[in-house]
């Protein structure tokens, strides 16, 4: 019984704006879990810093390879533990992060991190609920595999991606034994759901369930559930903090897990010739650096690698040299054809998987609700260059009416300005 | 506010293997629940009948339009209140049924019917739990569209459904305001799971949950977990029955679970860009009657209307004349095409979905595990007629090597014989 | 089943400091309760007037003969439904309330009292939790017998009452079935602690137990946690309100809590050998009005009836001629004896319970900690007047020691002066 | 934070009729407790033995002196931690047992044990729950002060206890802050009760709860429900164990605890001027054992010490010579006296809480439900002896009237007749 024990730790905390102050208190967590034996030890959302306006979160804000992860790093590998970083802020522009949950082995590797899908865009004013994470945080682009740890396979997620079973069946699906939802669950929201939602995902995807949160006040504005708890496969809550900072450890016992699987097939009993099987959707490829010298071919003409601003390995995205409207720009497959029926199926799917992430972004970036997007096949459409390219155009009033009118009015750009152009949009592709 | 509430009755039962005594319960809590001022009335699964045998069981199903619906179509009407009839006994074979939930409205017409989709097929040991509904029960084949009623768009599933939350989302999806769970929960899994598994599927649809459940000693092998329930949108528990045979009374407020969707716009939120949309799959066409006295085009030959067993509107499934091994049958296009590649893909869909559903009517006629499935393509690989058309064979041993060694000593089979066949095989189709 | 029916109806709402609108609002959720055929409603604590400083709370008080009590009774006749006040602020003095849970029958009777016997004095920075009822509110004196409603005997209990297991127990042993506690619970302690302490108190004395709430903001100091609900004697929340205002509605089926007390007779077990009984500690005697005309004998002198201040049918409580320090009055059995040990049993517990009333109203008269209190038997102990005769004085730094410093230098006082006394305290005793 | 932290661990386990097999568990989870660092390990009830049969029960019993508690002992010293047997058989006579609830220190010293003091009688037989454990235990005549531990002050009870508030109100007065409800829980009301008696328990008395449980199925006719937890003194389940044999542990933080109760001083706020206060009622004095040779003053006779079978410091209880009716017995005070009034109030309550106790054995070991005791006083009255004495008699349907008719033929009793006789009600008093 003794010897191939999993035992992980969950912390709760009351992270402030002061990041060396939560990063003492983390500390201080981890090593009383260690001494509890614990193997990993999960940290919830926000463990690094809790701002009180948005643009103290934003200035907060560091690269993954910033001091903050460094120090993390450093902690798990003094101790021996694998952590989860139930949620930093991780810094993408000057405006924007992602909240990012990070797994660190007990040599001090950063092995896994996701991004958080799920903004918390909810306004509840008689409960004086009002968060908009959206205005400060880009959401992310991937249900990130479960990575293997020593106490089992784990799905990441966060706070509130827990609303979303897609996302958890998505993961049992992709082998995860353990969930983690690191989280700064509201008060109010938390006294109606917390329990319940990771009770239910648990039993759902006979999973244990890892939820380490924020508790108490964090400044005057917000204060958080608490809970901090593990849930096995059955559903029973087996460790939970009480209030305040603190660590509880528990069992993640695997052949338990196995067990009730045996006994209560649901895999077996899904309808999928019914309803989608949960696989992830492929998602885009991930971004090809571009050779700074490389050009690359657009029909007869050529791109110039510091107007690319998002490539993988089957698509282009590039700044316009004819705008139609500022902000106007190509995405074209890197192989030449004329015309979509050319493609093959994955170049299709890369080619409008990269077409709906340049759109999210130009959204962002020019503050607007929508874009226009088009495709013109065959001369007689207007195709001027015979190499397949889809036109972005952020959303303005008059936009398409414009393409028609002032096509002659239009003036080419410098390299300079379409280099200045990409070099803002490529930072939102990583 | 007193006008137009809408008022839900929510009942609690002990059916027994006599479908009398449980009709006269059924009709003493429609009476109550009408006096309580319900509107529509939620009575559990097995309000029926619970045998105490899989024979008993199959023994007392009827088809939907048998005696024991007219009873209840008559009880609606007399009382003037819609009834949901968790989980009746539909005949299907001699040996099979159905466990449908019937939607009946005020006039005493049925409006719905649901066939339960995920049988339970559970074998817990230790928690003296073991009940195979696939020995007895077909499983149903469509995701039903939510019913309108006074009390709201109602979804309908059955009892082990609420495992899965795909169903539920997908009914929420199409629209669903309102989701029944009729049950019969076993104690022990009841104790772990109902509540928490009811309140989630409330609280991540921002449904109403209404779950009328079976309760207490069946018979010496089964008790039923009771707690039969009304979960607003937002969790909580609005009303739930006390132990035994009773009714309780809740208010569905549209208003306020539409204000629950405002304040926290999950379906806003999701991330079906990385995740399966809840859409249902569409399922195969509806059977299409046929005409005796029609024949089918079956290349330069052609099909009597006594032999198909199942037909929609592009697709049709017949028994074989030179069969390679017993049971033998043949799925093909109605329209005469001599390759997959000449299909539109809603035909490619219903052709494959059509094969599907008789591979599973296969291993349940024949008892066997699994089929072979095979298309001959050009006369090389042994096209001899040229309509293209799929093989069915329910798996035997040797099935495939009798394929080749025994085509020659195959006989064809009387007209007779194939239509016998195709009748029994019918019965499976609806 | 139908004719003897017993609905109760439990009521929630969001009272603020304007007396019309909220009972308003209690009209309205009355006639919707009347209309789901509740025979009993039950408002919540401070139904009346939530202020927002205590001086707004104070000043809002009436006494139960006033306008708001008289509406409540109208509103009762009217709707031919029992109502339970659940909490309403009855003026004591200028300064100090009772709340008080008034039962009014269907025909608008006021049919009983109860007085909230544990203040809410809690102070929980961390949690944003500061009340202090007892800053305006006098704790009640008395444990209200069980009254006799068509729901059956109540036992009467004001929200924080329900942290104390000693008082329901009481009432149930006193014969109560069900057990009313409505509430303005605190959102944070509601979160924690309410569901389990209104379902163990169910569980432990088997009674159904009914909770009427408020909830929500009612103003920007004060949230309450809703969740209004009514319990049955096994323990199961039967109807409970949605968010916001609402009336949920539940059978109390006394046959059915007869059964859980025959199967689990938890009253037969109890071990009042080991522990106390739980009798309700005989009060003292209830106020008997002084006839103005009449004096009281006191030893060989008298006591008029405008210095009385408090009289039961034993012993009588008086302003003093000559007061050791301001505020020293003077407590004496009827019975005109020397020393205790002539009194009878009930003569002595009537006496000290006069004695420990008029020490609390002292206490809070003349905002003192505590009070001293002296009995001098014998000529040698200093007793002059030969009547038992107990002095109670507010504590004050040096008391003691003046009394027998100044005893020379005391003055009398006119009658005048001892019977305005006595009009100030006399409020205090009902 | 680290140095001195307090660490439990609550254990779960499905104990059968082999004490061996038994011992074992409870020794593989004690290991597992050590490694994760408890100092102290509580097993549940009955985790020496369930029987399958009351003989089986009675026959495994021990007393404390025994191999099982010995193997115990040396488990605790072993181990270096404290335990608490959560309820173990311990014989009394060769039918009857207590349920005791032993603690050991680390160096395997018994330091306390509380013998069960109500005993679950409960018969719901559509619950399949019969279990009238007054069959073969006696009940306890002692509520144990709460005893001194290295997790801090425990007051001890068994499983059943946890439904009598009065208990565990009583146990947190004399100083508890930790609370153990050992259990063996049966199935059904578990799922109903368990979780909310143990979290109400916590809230209301503001201490920790240990409650380690039996789960799953004994024997073919007793199944536990499990869920062994920790919860702490805000309410909150702090550890609890999964389906099956486990441990969980969790940190007892004193300081927490004190916030709680300063936070919610609860014990301030009690009215004890209305219900009673809290205090164990002084039980009957300990016996004291008799010197073989001593003989005690009865009258003008004398009462030989091998016809006593219980005496305390104020009190003697013996049988007698010439009985009315078989098992007639005496209980007088030890000083000589003619009436009760002679008597102090303390000679008084124990003279009457032996007479209690005896009457309860005689019951007992008469088998029958009733008994009469009767005091003569004065010669008139038929007393014959100067020495206040109490004649209890086991009620026999015309014992009384024997009394008068036969007393000219009952015979004295041979001295070896009544000391057999008090070796026999001796066994019982301890």
């Amino acid at each position: 019984m003794a010897s191939q024990k999993r035992i992980v730790a969950v912390c709760q905390m009351t992270a402030r704006n002061d990041k060396q102050s939560n990063i003492n208190v983390c500390s201080e967590l981890v090593k009383t879990a260690k001494e509890m034996k614990a193997q990993m030890v999960f940290l919830p959302e926000s463990c690094d810093f809790i701002g009180e306006s948005k643009a103290e979160t934003v200035a907060s804000a560091e690269p993954l390879d910033g001091e903050m992860v460094q120090k993390f790093r450093h902690m798990a590998k003094e101790n021996g533990v694998w952590l989860s970083l139930g949620g930093i802020l991780e810094k993408v522009t000057d405006d924007k992060v992602h909240i990012s949950h990070v797994v660190i082995n007990n040599e001090g590797d950063v092995v896994s991190v996701y991004r958080k899908l799920h903004l918390f865009d909810v306004d509840i004013p008689e409960k004086n609920i009002r968060i908009m994470e959206s205005d400060y945080a880009l959401e992310g682009e991937e249900i990130v595999p479960p990575v293997d740890t020593p106490v089992g396979k784990l799905g990441l997620a966060i706070c509130y991606d827990m609303r979303f079973p897609e996302l958890s069946l998505t993961l049992t699906k992709a082998g995860a034994e353990v969930l983690a939802y690191p989280a700064a669950f509201t008060f109010a929201t938390g006294a109606a759901h917390w329990e319940v939602l990771l009770r239910a995902r648990a039993i759902e995807t006979q999973c244990y369930v890892i939820a380490a949160a924020q508790t108490g006040s964090h400044n005057k504005k917000r204060s958080s559930w608490g809970h901090s708890m593990v849930v096995n496969p059955w559903g029973a809550i087996v460790a939970q903090c009480s209030e305040g900072k603190g660590v509880a450890v528990a069992e993640i016992d695997l052949s338990y897990l196995q067990q009730v699987r045996t006994m209560m097939p649901v895999w077996q009993h899904r309808r999928t010739d019914l309803y989608p099987s949960m696989l992830p959707i492929q998602s885009v490829g991930k971004p090809v650096p571009c050779n700074e010298q490389e050009e690359y071919k657009f029909g007869n003409t050529s791109v110039k690698a510091d107007g690319v601003f998002y490539k993988t390995d089957k698509t282009l995205a590039f700044t316009n040299k004819r705008c139609v409207v500022p902000g106007h720009v190509l995405v074209i497959p890197l192989r030449c054809v004329y015309s979509l029926k050319e493609l093959q199926p994955d170049e299709v799917s890369d080619l409008f998987g990269v077409v709906r992430r340049v759109q999210k972004v130009l959204r962002l970036v020019h503050g607007v609700d929508a874009t226009s997007m088009g495709i013109q096949t065959g001369k007689e459409a207007g195709q001027t260059i015979e190499h397949l390219h889809v036109h972005i155009l952020p959303r303005a009033e008059d936009a398409l009416k414009k393409i028609k009118m002032d096509a002659d009015e239009r003036r080419d750009r410098t390299p300079e300005e379409m280099a200045e152009e990409a070099s803002v949009l490529r930072k939102y592709f990583y």
